[in-house]
């Protein structure tokens, strides 16, 4: 039997998703995409992504790949599926993935985006696009606190439980804040993360920001791998999946 | 009788209204802001604009004013409405106006913004929020016709019928196209706006960076004042009204 392996980048807004995991009665961005893929070319398939995205958390860069027996040109597929897609979800580009790649297990690394808006109002424009946090942050004591997440550390303290997972061992490369225009971003890369591992980070950095904990207090919350210790987990609104790279 | 008349900052995404202004039957921004002080106040208000936007036109800085019986401070009114009024309308800033002061007739100026989304895939994130055009624009040839915008000249070949204004003169002072991450931006400052104007101007330029047309017929077309010349009207979920100012 011959197949092709598509691979697609895949934009969504997370609000009217449970994540992107399938579920039983409940919607959620795989399923979109498979129903949309059952309707282009018929078949059932599965459609497998980079990393499992909370309910609510966004993505400008997913990727996924699925197995075809179809002979629709692998670039056609991101015409032909956006036509079929929900406005909430819509494939940036599509293309023949490489022999042996596995949207994945072939990932190296992932980077994410947290945005916050700090600022007294609401923002429309912003709502269910950011954290909203009215209270001013001291952003130069959450850059000091980012700093201390770069290298490879023990990421106990900065993980839910209900993951099981061989090792805590996650590295860093890219931790830091960005004033944008209309927010305040946290961008972070690293070769892996936990179940709601950019959260914590983000709950915890923010503290830090309201002065309730000092900078290098992360140091020690590395150190002492409980999770009861650090802060609280960020909502999943203000999260964004960025870039899966390979 | 003694009243305060306090001025408002507003923001609100356009994508759930017929527009600003009171409609028989339909909803509206300035009826949302009305009920609001309503709740508030218990007074029955009107609630007056700087500019009414169109159905599906967003505001970042729309300004508004009311006159109030009420003892609440004016500062106050931010929090308070803020608690009442739905998630796609907030109020930025409130405060006392000062003496003689009217949203509408005191503004000297405005800005808007209209945002275009030019790549191929359509954008979730940008969903009704930018005009989405899959084919490249030439951008450098849209900033030259930006440039003829410049100035102040008979803006009735930019103009829809349906409005009665005395005159079709207006002085553009900004008038330039802005590349951002996610967006391509034109941003305008003028002493005044006709009736789908900055749409009407953006659906030229547009023709002209789809090469249908060339830069400098701007000229020929403020020249000769005729609307049936001149381009589309650009889809009024790209524009924002970013500033009034006084």
């Amino acid at each position: 039997m011959c197949f092709s392996r598509i691979k697609l980048i895949i934009e969504y807004l997370g609000t009217g998703y449970h994540g992107w995991q399938v579920q039983d009665n409940a919607q959620t961005v795989q399923a979109e995409m498979e129903k949309a893929v059952h309707r282009i070319t018929g078949e059932e398939v599965r459609v497998t992504g980079a990393g499992r995205t909370d309910a609510g958390v966004h993505a400008l860069g997913q990727v996924a790949h699925f197995d075809t027996h179809s002979k629709i040109p692998a670039e056609k597929f991101q015409d032909a599926l956006n036509a079929v897609l929900p406005a909430d979800v819509a494939v940036l580009s599509s293309g023949k993935a490489e022999s042996g790649f596995h949207a994945r297990f072939s990932s190296v690394s992932k980077t994410y985006e947290y945005r916050i808006l700090n600022q007294r109002p609401r923002s429309p424009v912003m709502e269910n696009r950011a954290w909203h946090i009215r209270d001013k942050l001291n952003i130069s004591k959450m850059c000091q606190a980012a700093d201390c997440f770069l290298g490879e550390h023990d990421f106990s303290a900065f993980c839910s439980s209900g993951s099981s997972v061989s090792t805590y061992e996650r590295s860093i490369y890219i931790s830091k804040w960005i004033e944008e225009r209309d927010c305040l971003v946290y961008r972070v890369k690293g070769n892996g993360f936990l179940y709601n591992m950019v959260r914590i980070m983000t709950g915890t950095m923010v503290e830090i920001g309201l002065e309730k904990r000092f900078p290098d207090s992360i140091l020690a919350l590395l150190d002492g791998k409980d999770r009861n210790q650090s802060g609280m987990t960020a909502p999943a609104h203000g999260l964004y999946l960025v870039t899966v790279h390979y």
